[in-house]
């Protein structure tokens, strides 16, 4: 618990109601989405810039650990409290104050508490979006924090590429507050210091606003799944695709036969969609979209996928063994539950991984059969994103293995994967969910010890309060 | 001169041929594209990173400042020596050793010293381009340093949107390569070094080899120049091509009555494809493109820019004055041509600036009128890139003029404009052309305080040695 006198002191600075400390209101903050319980020793709930900033400084001439925490739907348990009680979460969720769109601009400024589903419920009047696709609905700063990138990256980006200026507060004795960079598209006038701030867990600073690349919402979606003939027709089909859709190719996603049955499994309201139910071993959600109306004379995007489909078919080596348009809504149902149907299907041990786009296959094909021999009690429920290299690599455990209740093996698992993963194929431990203290370990295993002592200068030097979930030292 | 002891230890390092001395071959690198007469001490041209490692630990230790220089097209003396005949430089064009293209990933690896007209030579037998559009013909070290934009910025974004990896060289007395980021598209374990390297011209290393990504060429190019009935219907034109076009709109670029003027003046093979000859005051360039070939049964690219043009036409308040689609290649010839007309009309005096969007017009006016009070001399020749709220503002003087001859002119003109540019419209002194000696002044004006401090102190740490042109200090 927080010590009364700081309790005091900090309700001066946000009011009673922004200084939580009864254990029945901390529960919410000190649970995270998925695996995380620790203790928290109070809740603070600034609303503004300024509130933050007063916090901040009073908690670092205080010695207070702060932890950040935005909309708490994060996986690497990098914005709740340890298991110490020491520290006190900072929470974004009353940060709301500012929501301004620039429809000229198409930018929007916005205070960082703000969920994303929010901010899309928000700007679809003016027929705009904040183009970063999730299954979980996160707050703003939260997502800057880790820099994710989601489903329809391969046409968007990420949420550093739709970042155009950040508010920040350093982890200082003076909660100094950084102004970066406005609502500007083009401003290169020295270092682009909000960068430092864009996927580094918030343990430099805690961003209270953004300015965001909005963009035109789709029109017109079309999708299909496509089934390849074989894994090494997987990049024959996504160069196909981007060669005939460009940029209205907006997602390219891969779905495993055991996420497809977990999902199917778990998730009552879906439909098998696959002939006389049979889940091919791989299968592609590929997804085009237009932001206008149809044209006057248009062909519909529908038609223009099935004749791209028709051509791929057709192409020398046949890459195609299964391949139809089916409803949007529909087929991202299926792709959206994966998740929820294997965390249901048994002990979860969740990977988010990045490589090389031609690696994504290679790879997978490398760590089933490395874990069928070591490991067969594992199943291999992977999707991801096979248009940005991203691969959720879920591995279930039967919940009364031994395996599943051995504290060693989780940890010799991601030792295995990891070496395979960084060692062998160049790939990412954390391609979008950024560092927690889940992944500090190989955050200090696998940066180059020049790059770790730049960024642990750094932090010692500009934010130099005890901030974040996550040690950047 | 640079002394013969140095020049010895150097040619053991690099070659005698890495070395040049006399005066004749130092020419072509100690004068910039445009405006710059330096003096070099000696040039230096390493082939590979390792080279660029030995040279910059031996020069960090002996003291010897070094600027480095890639395509030498920069417009802010950020690439040439001062006239001091102390700096040496050191020239990237001899780093060509790597260039490796990943079609799987849509990535290309390469060293720094490729010029942009190379590589996408070497890239359009693959169907693909870099995607950043310019005038000049720089190397990629360079357009890394500056983080250039150009004419498809609407579309494709800036360099830093387009770089996946870069290696780099610090400043320090171990010539420390910096390995950052690799080939993938999301990796966010820790600090994304590679930021501080992007825009900050050279002063914190020396980018020896990127990885970019690289874009499908457009195969189908539509273009229109469209005559807004005023000011104030810029926007409307802009919002409503984005409307109806999307990812499609890849360039909408306005350009000034008086630059197309002094470009049809100067440039003979220029036809004026005006009515009568008689050129608008503000015309603007709209560009569609798709990166597939027509597809069977598809609108062509034209009929739906026609298309639109007509409904737009029709729009409540009728924002064009006039409009006609034309040929591509053409109307693109008039746009690039617009710089080279311009330099040729006078004494330029050319600034690099960006808004809000929608700020562009509502500066153009404001200036205009500022300056037809203070400077009845002068003759605005502004264009620039409406779609990103890049403007390149062209002042010409006439060349007898008492003014063009006033050295204290061209400075007072830039305190004048850049101070409505910064602190009237919270605008950029430099877009796209980041800083050099040029506007080193206005960097220290204009920079808040405490991120001088941090920027001085991280170059102080990490990169210690006297490199670059520019001093963040």
């Amino acid at each position: 618990m927080l010590e009364q006198n700081h309790v005091t002191e900090l309700a001066k600075l946000i009011g009673d109601a922004g200084v939580l400390t009864a254990p029945a209101d901390l529960e919410a903050y000190q649970n995270g989405a998925r695996y995380d319980r620790g203790r928290a020793a109070a809740v603070l709930r600034p609303r503004t810039t300024d509130q933050v900033s007063a916090v901040m400084a009073y908690c670092v001439r205080q010695g207070i650990p702060l932890v950040p925490q935005s909309g708490n739907t994060g996986l690497v348990s990098g914005s709740t409290p340890d298991n110490t009680g020491r520290q006190v979460v900072l929470s974004l969720d009353r940060m709301n104050e500012v929501f301004r769109l620039d429809e000229d601009n198409r930018s929007l400024t916005a205070s960082a508490g703000w969920r994303l589903s929010d901010v899309n419920n928000k700007l679809e009047a003016n027929g705009l979006f904040f183009p970063i696709d999730l299954g979980a609905d996160p707050r703003l700063g939260g997502m800057i924090a880790t820099n994710t990138g989601g489903s329809r990256f391969l046409k968007y980006g990420d949420v550093r590429k739709n970042t155009l200026g950040l508010k920040v507060v350093l982890a200082d004795e003076d909660g100094t507050v950084l102004n970066l960079n406005n609502e500007l598209r083009k401003n290169n006038t020295g270092v682009d210091w909000k960068q430092i701030f864009i996927g580094t867990s918030g343990a430099f600073g805690i961003v209270t606003e953004c300015v965001l690349n909005v963009e035109p919402l789709p029109q017109q979606i079309s999708t299909a799944y496509l089934v390849p003939k074989s894994d090494e027709h997987v990049m024959t089909l996504l160069r196909a695709m981007e060669k005939r859709f460009g940029s209205e190719l907006s997602a390219f996603e891969g779905m495993s036969a055991n996420a497809i049955t977990a999902a199917i499994q778990h998730v009552p309201s879906l439909r098998n969609p696959f002939e006389q139910g049979i889940v091919p071993s791989f299968v592609i959600l590929a997804e085009v979209t237009r932001s206008w109306e149809p044209r006057q004379g248009e062909q519909t995007l529908d038609a223009a996928l099935e004749g791209a489909l028709a051509e791929i078919w057709e192409m020398e080596g046949e890459p195609l063994a299964d391949a139809f348009v089916g409803p949007p809504h529909e087929m991202w149902s299926l792709r959206h539950a994966l998740s929820e149907g294997v965390s249901h299907s048994g002990k979860l041990i969740a990977f988010d991984l990045a490589f090389r786009r031609g690696d994504v296959m290679k790879f997978l094909s490398k760590i089933r059969s490395d874990l069928a021999l070591c490991c067969p009690d594992l199943t291999i429920c992977d999707f991801g994103h096979i248009g940005d290299g991203g691969v959720h690599l879920n591995l279930v455990l039967p919940k009364n293995s031994k395996q599943a209740s051995d504290p060693d093996f989780e940890k010799q698992l991601r030792d295995f994967v990891f070496s395979i993963v960084v060692d062998e194929f160049g790939g990412s431990y954390s391609a979008e969910h950024a560092i927690g203290r889940k992944n500090q370990t190989y955050y200090d295993l696998y940066t180059p010890q020049k790059l770790r002592e730049m960024t642990k200068d750094m932090r010692e030097r500009f934010s130099p309060g005890d901030l974040g979930a996550v040690r950047f030292g």
